[in-house]
């Protein structure tokens, strides 16, 4: 069960965004002692409709049973959360010190191993137990350990240049925040959040209910 | 020239996501001087088709040509960016030091007016000239200043107070960052935002080309 490999088209970006939202849901759910999952409790948990999360599951593999259990054996599989993922944060200020002190991660398996920051006054300090080591250490350190995926939360200007260390260093995925797109290819997939493109999306959405009003 | 106010109907959550994306590459390309752009220029930088562009365009009511100047401005008025936003942001940890330490804010006419906390240690500092008040005056300052968004960097626990304390004195928008999907109602628009979302949409793909190499 699973996606085929032979089907080598890309699910599509809407699918891989939505798939996060149905295991966070599934594992309330579960958390919650329900016993039993329709596709539309689910759907309308992630508002969408029914046929889309049945159309998604199959699109996916498709799924034996809706038990919660099985659900969020599927879905973890699909996501990658069964395997270990190591990772390091680039940035040690406000954004870098979030994502660390985010405690959702590591029951998920992903494991943030060491943060790297410019500021050599921060050499061998700690945020939430994870050392801080110079930024000029990356290389070699990427080189020496498994990392998995490597976190960005530096300024635009030097994004580029730590994706180009990290595909060198064989870093499978980058997770960015740099206020600048980075391209995935076919040696890394890069994840580019920008935070302020939901605040501008909020902002459309006021924007358009005021219209209506008047 | 915007969407009809007669269309009640409301547009897509996937052209609401694009929307921001399709403003934030125009305004990078009229900072790089470009003097025209293409659908497919444009397509290019967020990752779609030139057609699916277009029709985004075209369901947002039309723009009169595609000169970088008439884009930006066109797609201010669609995102509400002509209009200043006052923003109040409720914790002031990590998360919350960062949303207020990020620049881009400001010049889009977004601005943070008051950090809430309910360390009353905090009371009286600032973040970036930012007061911080008590969590408990939180009512209070919403009832007598302008507020349009309330941030929320809160725990799950206390989101939905908060939320209701909002539409209780008026304001129209929330960012959520707590992980809990908060609701929009006919009173206010909300939008969550899950940031371990993102992450496993990047374990996905990064799980997802690992199943076609093996």
């Amino acid at each position: 069960m699973g996606i085929n490999p032979q089907d080598k088209k890309a699910l599509s970006d809407a699918l891989a965004r939505r798939l996060p939202a149905y295991y966070r849901h599934v594992c309330i759910m579960l958390a919650e002692g329900k016993q039993t999952i329709t596709s539309s409790e689910l759907a309308k948990k992630v508002g969408n409709t029914s046929a889309q999360v049945r159309q998604d599951f199959f699109t996916c593999g498709g799924v034996e049973n809706y038990h919660p259990d099985t659900l969020k054996d599927w879905l973890s599989g699909l996501l990658g959360i069964k395997k270990e993922h190591h990772m390091v944060v680039i940035g040690a200020g406000n954004l870098g010190r979030a994502i660390i002190s985010f405690k959702d991660f590591n029951t998920d398996g992903f494991f943030i191993d060491a943060v790297f920051d410019n500021n050599l006054m921060l050499d061998g300090m700690q945020i939430c137990g994870i050392p801080i080591l110079p930024a000029t250490s990356l290389e070699d350190y990427l080189s020496a350990n498994k990392v998995d995926i490597v976190v960005i939360t530096t300024p635009a200007s030097v994004a580029e240049e730590i994706l180009e260390k990290s595909v060198k260093c064989g870093v499978k995925g980058i997770w960015n925040f740099a206020p600048v797109d980075l391209r995935s290819n076919e040696n890394i997939e890069v994840q580019n959040v920008h935070l302020s493109d939901s605040l501008l999306t909020l902002s459309f959405r006021m924007n358009e209910k005021n219209n209506w009003k008047e």
